[in-house]
């Protein structure tokens, strides 16, 4: 959106150095975070609601352009300069602080980071749609960043939790290192049927084109298909799929400030903690190479303070 | 599935003239509803929720095999034999009433038969989908026997309703008869975007394959498109227009006998009258023929008792 090369960094942690004379909430010292999104028009039903991230006019942490005309430049910096305005929205007739959350004392700084982005991602659905609770069957179908911290907070809500997969390569870290119960092959049509009309919901992060069908009919009565795969093709289904059993095909969308704040607080309570990588940022063009060839467990944190920047 | 002719019949009113020992919820003289299920396992998961619409086991009121073995014939008799175990399902270690509802007070018998089946298959995905509430706006895609009904319920719930249609043909109708608040073409591309955005919920009743896009587009934030058509072909969607919007597309088959009660008692209380034609036996295959050409409005009803019958 804007004439700027792009500058990416949407999950993003740091420690206050100076406060404007409206800031409130915060002071010099605090570790905060800034996740995917810095400004939404506060004035529309999704903000009004909380809901910024579905606001139209919604601003990205980067490759977007801010209030002021210029471009947002995310989080790979050693310091972001946080304009006064950064992170308000004009909401009812005053500024309200909106866009930085508190990261709860004891959380590593590296631990939150990818809380910020892949945490609430997951987070939102099974907390809107309301599977926050204990005893449910979950299936993560893909088991990329998103998909291992599905399985993380899925397991913390106290849920059973199967990983769906396309090759056997992940089984052993997904039920040893990631604690997921049960393991399965999509393709595997005998266990597939074993599991058929089982699950109360299943977290979709393939982000190709993939059939429905064989994940509906894991679903039992009232099931939820929630997908989180930008997809450019369309999918398809089958009516009767959904219908005999009331099955629900939906999706989201990151998450809200406010449930920014309640995952992280519900990470630090159930001492969950992500599988990642911390990098210097020198390792930037490795990096690359190795996530496009799938090389990473399960995310990549670029250390940028303890990085050798260039002035 | 049974070798006998199929003989119809799923929205059955009709008088009780006689009751079993074990029947203490009806009395000779009581008018009373079959729909579409006369049987179901009574011990699966649906089945202990009230929800036996879902139950794998279910046994249609037509064209299915009895417990005892013997075809169901569905409602187009003079009278029904109700066997003993009509209505009844083994539950919990003992026989309960089940598939046999009391048609309310003071409502007419012509007026009550298409609510059994076309009444409480909008009526329960509303209900379900915490929709039964004033001041929703609504959309009804497809104005047949289903259609028209959920304008009627949906009105009678408080909702602002728009008529989502495919031609004209029907706009004086659905805004002067049925009492709709709208109506738009789907093709009408300025109009459709003027609603864009708009909508809590659309009721699908198009029963051939039709593109998604347009009505997912009517939907705001957390809105329900509730397909009710089987179709044969797959359906398509992009999957930012729901991730994009939190939206969700889902279906719903017909309703439980408790939420049958429940809306026979609403339509009761609200004075919800459907558009009807009653036709005697002999107009049968005349009303198939006009059936065929869409000429109906809205649903045949067939006075059997007062119709001269072969013996």
């Amino acid at each position: 959106m804007s004439n700027y090369p792009m500058v990416p960094g949407h999950e993003v942690v740091g420690e206050v150095v100076e406060v404007g004379s409206g800031v409130s909430k915060f002071t010099a010292g605090d570790i905060v975070g800034v996740g995917c999104l810095v400004g939404c028009c506060g004035g529309c039903s999704p903000c009004e609601r909380d809901l910024e991230q579905y606001c139209p006019k919604k601003i990205w942490s980067y490759n977007d352009v801010y209030f002021d005309g210029q471009p947002t430049q995310g989080g790979f910096a050693r310091a972001t300069v946080v304009h006064q305005k950064l992170g308000y929205v004009w909401l009812k007739g005053q500024f309200v602080f909106r866009f930085v959350v508190k990261i709860p004392e004891g959380m590593a700084v590296e631990q939150a980071a990818p809380l910020l982005c892949a945490g609430v991602t997951v987070y939102s659905p099974l907390n809107h749609f309301g599977l926050k609770r204990p005893g449910l069957r979950g299936g993560i179908l893909g088991l990329g960043g998103v998909g291992h911290m599905g399985v993380k907070i899925a397991k913390a809500m106290g849920h059973h939790v199967t990983v769906i997969s396309s090759s056997n390569k992940k089984r052993e870290e997904a039920l040893q290192d990631l604690g997921a119960d049960d393991y399965v092959i999509g393709s595997d049509q005998s266990k597939m049927n074993e599991l058929a009309d089982s699950m109360d919901y299943i977290i979709d992060t393939v982000p190709v084109h993939h059939a429905l069908e064989p994940y509906l009919s894991l679903l039992r009565l009232d099931g939820k298909l929630i997908l989180m795969g930008v997809i450019s093709n369309p999918l398809q289904f089958l009516t009767p799929m959904v219908m005999l059993g009331r099955k629900v095909i939906t999706g989201s969308f990151i998450g809200s400030m406010k449930e920014t704040e309640e995952m992280l607080e519900f990470c630090k309570e159930k001492g969950l903690s992500s599988i990642i990588e911390v990098v210097k940022m020198d390792y930037v063009n490795t990096a690359f190479e190795r996530l496009e060839k799938n090389d990473v467990r399960y995310r990549f944190v670029v250390d940028v303070e303890g990085s050798k920047l260039e002035a």
